[in-house]
């Protein structure tokens, strides 16, 4: 593949490096800095509207004043079965957590499979039954759909887009925009559990035989939190996990964050996994964990909440937002030291939803 | 490719051949028999809800007292650029005439990438380029995405999904369910500019290049049908062609249909390019034509009001809604003859959308 990789100091412009490619790179896919720059410069000019420039993972628009979210997500996770999901079950409680992360309740999802010449039936049946039981576990309905296929070679079994469209019943405004100095930052459970299952699965690492998907839909969780209120921003930390997650924020907010890295929860396998294999617990995907950005009075308030639920049954308190030093997301580490958490450049795990 | 085709007279049943496939195969992305199998053996008992069994290509649900329709398609044509437009027109048309189907003003679109490794970034800026023009064309706003990346042979270029909200603002219930006796069969303009479109560009036909694809918004032809009134069906003949779209009303609503042939709309340049490859212009793609099933009392004037319009320059009625023979569409020749137009097994032209 050809690109080309240029660093601006050498035009004499600003320190920061410029990235340029002719071709589409893995890494535009991975929610990281190449993603957010194909957006930057190429989505965003060509479509921007106020609902899109908010950049947050659904759009919120008022029809005869319902407030609606409305939400995308393709899934090509590969492989398309593993420890303690598959793909048609993260196409639901993707979309239902998109749409979950803005306040609103999920109730409408359509699908659309795009399936490659000789996939298995058996193995559609398999996604297509995981999907009726992940959306009546979600009390969503899929009403809607469209089917295509292409040649033998020209996709990978099956890919499956879910959107969806769900309604804001409460006066909230949350957004990756709203997090204030002073909020906590609150993690709903342990953290890099899909990332560590899917790769554990791919690279057939039968030791870290333990370590299972998070996937969970986590509306329930979202209305408790709401009930107690201060919620500023909520994200579901997936492609990136929760470094990308906590950057997006600072960014849109213009915001500092610190996280006490002592405070994160991580299981034991996936922190043995990622050491073995040189992986971030941080940047690792997550399908059923949020984040939340809270209002410091209400913040304990909210995660007591949170560990009477199912899906929050860990949450905990992992840092803070500030004022400076702006967008940034420092981690105070284990031994004392603090370090920046960045966004990464390019895919430290294809593929994984 | 292992598949097994039982005939069930050979098991002592009813005269219906049985198709059982164990791999998917590429009729079932084609939207004749094999795709109908697909969603009334799989989906529709999966899945199963009020919503979803109407089988039309769009939801319609309440929300707070608004009608709203939803729907979703992918786009895996090829090639993605083609006389008269290219794969993101299409993805936005395409959504667009869905929603429109239905009485629906459009309003917004989500858009969802699948990308290949090494796809050129010449070839993505284009296609973005050309869904923001038939973004503002149609009107709609393009206010949430996603985009993903496959590795180089695990997908083709570029799969697009829209999905997309709308506004019924009208007290009309328009549905492929609703045709009655005695009502018109309308069709916009000339039928299988698309398909021939593809086709001529994917074989190299230069003898045909004349041939454009018809892919454009509805939605105003639709506002002004809705005008007049009567409308009781509205449809996009898109894969398996106006053939297809028609077996399906005669199904859903439990009519037949018949149809005169010398009335329907062909270029001569499509009929030609049909007549060397053996195709029925019936059957062949349309993405800027629709099918509406109108009240006799109104289809007159429901013709001289799309005659108006840009993209109804060319409307006329070319057959009828009768009592029997139940659920099948019968087409009056040109030499006097009547043949059942039947939908197709199989995939007459593969990846057409």
């Amino acid at each position: 593949m050809s690109e080309q990789i240029i660093d601006a100091t050498m035009l004499g412009a600003c320190p920061v490096p410029l990235t340029r490619h002719d071709r589409i790179v893995l890494g535009h896919g991975s929610g990281g800095k190449l993603s957010a720059e194909l957006i930057e410069t190429m989505f965003l000019p060509a479509f921007r509207n106020e609902y899109l420039d908010r950049l947050d993972d659904q759009a919120v628009f008022d029809v005869n004043g319902s407030r609606l979210a409305f939400t995308t997500d393709s899934f090509v996770v590969t492989p398309i079965f593993f420890p303690g999901g598959d793909i048609g079950r993260l196409a639901v409680n993707g979309t239902v957590n998109d749409l979950a992360m803005s306040g609103a309740r999920p109730l409408y999802l359509s699908v659309a499979f795009i399936l490659e010449e000789g996939l298995l039936m058996g193995e559609l049946q398999r996604i297509v039954d995981s999907m009726r039981a992940a959306a009546a576990e979600a009390r969503v309905l899929l009403v809607t759909g469209d089917t295509k296929v292409v040649n033998r070679g020209k996709g990978d079994k099956i890919f499956i887009n879910t959107a969806g469209v769900g309604l804001i019943e409460r006066p909230v405004t949350i957004s990756a925009s709203g997090a204030k100095a002073g909020d906590k930052v609150i993690v709903s459970g342990y953290i890099g559990d899909h990332g560590m299952a899917i790769l554990s699965q791919r690279e057939n690492l039968t030791f870290e035989s333990d370590i299972e998907s998070d996937t969970a839909p986590l509306y329930d969780l979202v209305e408790g939190m709401l009930e107690i209120g201060g919620i500023h921003c909520l994200r579901d930390p997936t492609r990136g996990g929760v470094a990308t997650t906590l950057n997006e924020i600072a960014q849109r907010s213009k915001v500092g964050i610190e996280i006490d890295e002592a405070a994160v929860p991580v299981r034991e396998s996936v922190r043995g996994a990622c050491e073995i294999l040189g992986l971030d617990p941080l940047y690792v995907a997550n399908e059923g964990k949020l984040v939340a950005i809270v209002d410091p009075v209400k913040a304990d308030a909210v995660v007591a909440k949170m560990r009477t639920m199912k899906h929050g049954a860990d949450a905990r308190v992992i840092g803070t937002v500030v004022a400076s030093p702006l967008t940034l997301v420092l981690l105070k580490t284990d031994i004392g030291g603090t370090r920046v958490v960045d966004l990464l450049w390019n895919e430290q795990l294809p593929r994984i939803c």
